[in-house]
């Protein structure tokens, strides 16, 4: 039986079935409600107003994303909410896609087309003895360019790529250099990779439509050779080979992922003829084969920090011959090309009035728009939201708590596809604290109230700890939060806020100045900001002021790849950073120490 | 006790010792006598006049290069002449060095110095908390230049490389590239490269003074794959992986001589910051690692004939991390940047009237400048005056007989180094036939007139023979010239004129329109011009006006990589060259028919 949903206040009326989500029922009929998730509940960017009618009563899912208050109102998650009868349905702005709002896979970016490479379709005539003209002339005078220029690996396969293609080809042209050659009528396509820490993410993207067609991730595999980024530099700095052994695993995995992207679209790894590659700056250095002796050491130097553009065979990876590899600047030793590609994606330099913006991960990069200025640091989070150090600390991998709500007595608990609980990830831990300061379990320096009657505090091996899953609720596995993970995190807590503190104090303005936030990256996507505001991590500014923009260093980095301009807006912004040097900065350790508090 | 040696027309009086040669004399006094062979007395170039005085008696070789009428009339070399008396010595210009003329080795080259490559010195300061620029843009703003590129292997070693040298370094930059960093006030060193079929030689020159300051020479490794360039692009194209087997040995080899070279100075292979190489089309194309199957077949197109610009690391040529090698232009399939070299170093192409050039080799390139045109073809001359195909032939090593004049029933023989003889050379085979020729012991078309009543003329296996050595005047060892191998010299013989031919009459001259010859290349150093002339191999006129200019090819690599004015120089001429594919031309069989018989 088909019922009508009316979507207000843009005047939609859509035919649905029954149990549908209204998610579902709104991208059927062309409405762009934000997504980030894919409809898993977790991003909360769907979140509309339910006016009137039946649906599905609100799930947890709904709770920790938009709060119980929200959720009384009648706030809903579009993606939760399965119509039971006709509805009328409110779309809040912000819940709807814009050119000025990030956009997810699959999607065309909001900018001119204007990519470093360029196709031309080339129907020569083959040699004779009266037409001796060598085969990169013969190119040359088709093209009608008398400067073109042929790098050695290109030329190698030049005089053979010709013959096989019968000498109708489309030539890939970057500049005045030839980048590859491939069967007539060929179409570019482009590789835009975030090297992460933990994780790598590649997309394949149509050059001349725009269109992200493919996307893949992996586990950045130099994690075999230490966790975070000093302990790689150790490894690189340490061991003779190192580098090397830490550059061929990404390249490797690199190139992996380059076929199997193109797999997936079947084509082959020679018909992606441009790349940009974003990552933090030691990542960026280590995929490179750079130095980091210097980035590990006091100053912390980068070796280069300029935008770079180098030929792939320079750097290991099989796309077309003549390719180019384009590096996004880095800004300093800790705040790399990947947050150039977040503000590239987010707008943050441009934006008007008071605005931060956070990649929050094992180092929090932070920038900060104000007064004509743009500041940014590099906060030593450490790795405890993704894990490290809890306890019962994990990845956010099936089973991982990764939000938590308390009702009375109650724990409500989501996990990761609803498995089973095994442990907690970072967006469950920050709401567990979160939901401990809000019912007063917890003090500010992270002490657990034994005396607080409360039977799920207990007096552990290590004193007081909260029981988060008992072993009776859950097939014997118990799960338990402690005082030593709450300090852990309250480190990464203090540094983030001592950080933001200090570009705040810079710039010349106060927390209540602030007129909008940018969180950014994995983990900042998944976590729930009010949990964020409510423990002091983020600042005290109305929650409808923040702005989750999922992997902007991935969607900057296919703005770059896509458009020229782009990569000169890059360079710009880069420039006019302002960088602080957050242990340059005076009285640093009695600031970092007063952000230690939760609030 | 000490003589007194008069030269004319300069005016200088030298003293000198009784038994020193004229040239020694004359070279310890600064005038600059011309000596390609360095007092051998085999390029014939110290040719002087003895006006009065008493010295050592003609000797055979003087005869041979001379010939008898001259050395009646008082003409000797300078380097057979032993002083014996006070002497008057006349010089005509012809055997003075001029900066007209070929140079030879260790000195400066006529040229202005304009190189790609410029050293500046830098003092930097360290980086501190207070100056946190990465090391590239420190080195770019003390080099007050926003633009300076870095290559992958350059960066990669960038930051250790500054803390080495304490931040005070030599930087080489070409363009806007920086080739490499060395200790500060480290000179600027090129090296350059003449790829033969045969042999390579290399050349280490300083940029800034323009001085060669040590050369080396050594077999080309590919032959151990074939002794000629089609048997070596026929080794490439069926062997898999025999290219890349061909490219790795040459590059192995010039590593090498780069090694060896850098040595004899007490320099570092990092020192060389820039490259010249030069070779025929396919020695080209399998240094660069370019398929050679196209240039292999019919109608024999190269892959790259434009002057090319290649990272000496795409290359595997180990130099300074960022230099480049600079190709010279190629003309076509079988004349290559070797003679585009010849041309520059030549001045070929600038000469008024009407002139010829050739490159003697298993392929000879012949170029001829007339009525403001420029035409070049390549004769497929063989490799019989390498010695092949000939029952006694041989290369020029020691025992070869380089030169043979008879002296009635005399047969004078010249041998390398004076070493009894073993077989015949290239100059020795063309003196025997011209001096056959002469004394009618052999007809038109290489027959040998048995009935002559020569003792040294008898039937052997295969048809007449000449007895160059007997047996009998040779501890055993016999050495002969038959019919058979006369016909060996007609191919070339034919091809090289036949080639000339061609391109005479499609520039509307004839033979004696011709104002200068110059030959070029090892075989055409030390041949004896008359010997060509009398059979008919180069065309017959005067041999005053034929000019043999030595390694000419290695001359015009030097001169490229000393000035980028003659880089531009040398694309100018190529593109203006007019090439003749003799096996297109009309009636070409027929031409070489005609062409083949002695004069």
């Amino acid at each position: 039986m088909s019922l009508e949903i009316d979507f207000e206040p843009i005047g939609r009326r859509v035919i649905c079935a029954r149990g549908e989500t209204i998610l579902d029922a709104a991208q059927r009929a062309g409405i762009m409600l934000t997504s980030i998730c894919g409809g898993a509940g977790t991003c909360g960017r769907c979140a509309i107003r339910l006016m009137s009618g039946q649906a599905s009563p609100p799930n947890t899912t709904e709770e920790l994303q938009l709060g119980s208050e929200e959720v009384a109102a009648g706030w809903r998650l579009a993606c939760q909410t399965e119509i039971q009868g006709e509805v009328r349905v409110h779309i809040p702005p912000d819940s709807l896609v814009t050119a000025q709002r990030m956009q997810t896979e699959g999607q065309t970016l909001p900018i001119d087309l204007d990519p470093a490479v360029r196709a031309f379709n080339v129907y020569l005539t083959s040699p004779t003895l009266d037409d001796l003209r060598s085969d990169a002339k013969r190119l040359r005078d088709a093209l009608d360019s008398s400067t073109l220029a042929f790098a050695a690996p290109v030329l190698r396969r030049l005089s053979n790529d010709l013959r096989a293609f019968d000498f109708h080809a489309t030539v890939f042209i970057r500049g005045s250099s030839v980048v590859g050659v491939r069967p007539v009528l060929s179409r570019a396509l482009g590789l835009a990779v975030d090297i992460g820490t933990t994780k790598l993410a590649a997309y394949l993207v149509d050059l001349s439509s725009g269109e992200t067609l493919a996307s893949a991730g992996a586990m950045n595999p130099q994690i075999a050779y230490g966790e975070d980024v000093m302990s790689r530099i150790g490894h690189a700095i340490i061991h003779p080979g190192g580098a090397e052994q830490l550059r061929s695993a990404i390249v490797e995995t690199l190139n992996e992922l380059a076929r199997d992207l193109c797999t997936q679209i079947n084509c082959q790894p020679e018909d992606i003829v441009d790349a940009v590659v974003v990552g933090n700056t030691a990542m960026h250095h280590l995929f490179l084969g750079l130095p980091v002796k210097q980035l590990g050491q006091a100053p912390y130097v980068a070796a280069e920090s300029a935008a770079l553009d180098l030929p792939v065979h320079d750097l290991g990876l099989e796309i077309a011959p003549g390719a180019f590899v384009h590096m996004l600047p880095n800004i300093a030793g800790f705040v790399g090309s990947d947050h150039v590609a977040m503000l590239l994606a987010s707008g943050l330099p441009e934006r008007q009035g008071v605005v931060l913006g956070m990649d929050i991960g094992t180092n929090t990069e932070i920038s900060l728009v104000a007064q004509g200025r743009h500041l940014a640091c590099s906060a030593a989070s450490g790795p405890a939201f993704e894990g490290a150090h809890i306890k019962y600390g994990m990845r956010a991998a099936p089973g991982a708590i990764e939000g938590v709500v308390f009702r009375g007595e109650q724990v409500l608990i989501k996990t990761v596809e609803d498995m089973p609980p095994v442990g907690l990830c970072g967006s469950g831990i920050l709401d567990l604290v979160a939901q401990m300061r809000r019912a007063g379990m917890i003090n500010s320096r992270g002490a657990l109230d034994g005396a607080s009657g409360n039977p799920r505090i207990r007096i552990g091996a290590h004193g007081g700890e909260f029981v988060v899953v008992a072993s009776t609720e859950n097939d014997g596995t118990e799960i338990t939060f402690s005082r030593s993970d709450a300090n852990e995190i309250q480190l990464a807590k203090g540094a983030i806020r001592a950080g933001v503190n200090i570009l705040l104090q810079h710039a010349g303005v106060t927390q209540g100045d602030i007129n909008e936030v940018i969180i950014a990256g994995a983990f900042g996507t998944y976590l729930n900001v009010q949990s964020g505001i409510d423990i002091g991590m983020f600042p005290r500014v109305d929650r409808r002021r923040y702005r989750q923009v999922g992997n902007a260093a991935g969607v900057g980095a296919r703005m770059a790849l896509l458009s020229k301009a782009q990569r000169e807006r890059a360079k710009d912004l880069a420039r006019r950073v302002e960088y602080v040097e957050l242990t340059a900065e005076e009285g640093f350790a009695s600031k970092f120490a007063r952000a230690l508090p939760f609030e």
